[in-house]
């Protein structure tokens, strides 16, 4: 992306979570000002990469200083657009979805789940951590009487790949795919997929060959 | 990590899964051979970084033919230490525990989850897709006497740092850590956390900028 006139890769983008997360906890924790150096212990990162990276933002360190923990954290969630809500409805009332829908981290970051879908006649009509559970058959309407931006698909792979089909034809703006299929929506809807074999694959690498390198 | 005498960098180790896991699909399905362009097409990447990639193995590609599906599955899967079984144990008899324990593909890489492990005496002794569930009290016990490697832990948070601090002193290799704590081992057992909600914001970055560069 662009910050002004200047381009940030996309390997700083995908650091950014993880620095919101750390200022977010250092804020909540009443920290007002943090070192590069103590970031970088927290974010296991050289304290050199730390202020490189940070100084795409506009450079907010002072030496002696440091970095102050709330601007810095506001501004990064101004390039992730963490500041403002954003609707999510979650498809299967699964474990995995109900997982999800239990996170609370979710609401302080602004996403929330307005209801769950299912087609199970028995979960249509309970709750989920207060979430409603509807049906299938209600999905485009609901997506569009509450400008739902994300849909989280929740369900096996066999099933999954009907429901992209029938979102590609929504106004939704993002797919969180939790499904172990890689699907590309044609008509510029993102999908951010979670594959959990992946991460496990990455633990045991590290573990056979006690490589740190990778975070 | 080196290969012969050959270092290869963490950002390919980190897309090495993604390869295994696509060209585990093409061998399933029978497929032989695969040029670099078709790969790149499945793995959204251009040709010449999926060739650059490959290179580093050993540079299995031949001129007009493309790559051995088999032959390099079964590359790829020997630097991730696919080659074995490894047996793994859950901690937290919730949703998402039992929503992992529900996923075919890790026995189907290797990875058994033998145990669930639950402090609540309601879940004790019963099944989680035909894991039993035992007490918190006997994990050290079976963590030695089943040689365990891995321990999931999904459990919350609050609870995370005091399982952490038990598994510091066993002889596990690694932990999967689902909980919203960042936690590094002393010892040299190795950690690798999922934090779902880094996912989500990538997401929404990608939404709010219709950036396709993060992958």
């Amino acid at each position: 992306m662009y910050k002004g006139n200047k381009y940030i890769s996309p390997a700083i983008i995908k650091r950014l979570p993880r620095y919101y997360r750390f200022l977010g906890e250092l804020k909540s924790e009443g920290v007002e000002r943090i070192s590069s150096s103590e970031l970088s212990k927290m974010m296991n990162a050289t304290a050199s990469q730390i202020r490189q990276d940070l100084n795409n933002f506009g450079g907010f360190g002072q030496q002696g200083y440091g970095y102050n923990v709330e601007y810095l954290y506001n501004e990064i969630g101004k390039i992730l657009h963490l500041n403002k809500p954003h609707n999510m409805v979650m498809i299967g009332a699964g474990n995995l979805g109900s997982a999800i829908c239990g996170y609370k981290t979710f609401p302080r970051y602004g996403f929330n789940i307005l209801a769950v879908f299912d087609v199970d006649p028995n979960k249509i009509g309970s709750h989920i951590h207060d979430i409603e559970v509807r049906s299938m058959d209600e999905l485009e309407i609901f997506l569009d009487d509450n400008a739902v931006e994300i849909v989280i698909v929740a369900i096996p792979t066999d099933n999954a790949l009907d429901v992209m089909k029938r979102l590609e034809k929504t106004h939704i703006k993002g797919v969180w795919n939790f499904a172990h299929i890689d699907y590309e929506m044609p008509n510029g809807i993102a999908v951010e997929s979670v594959h959990l074999s992946e991460s496990l694959m990455i633990l045991n690498y590290k573990i056979a060959n006690n490589d740190k390198t990778i975070d």
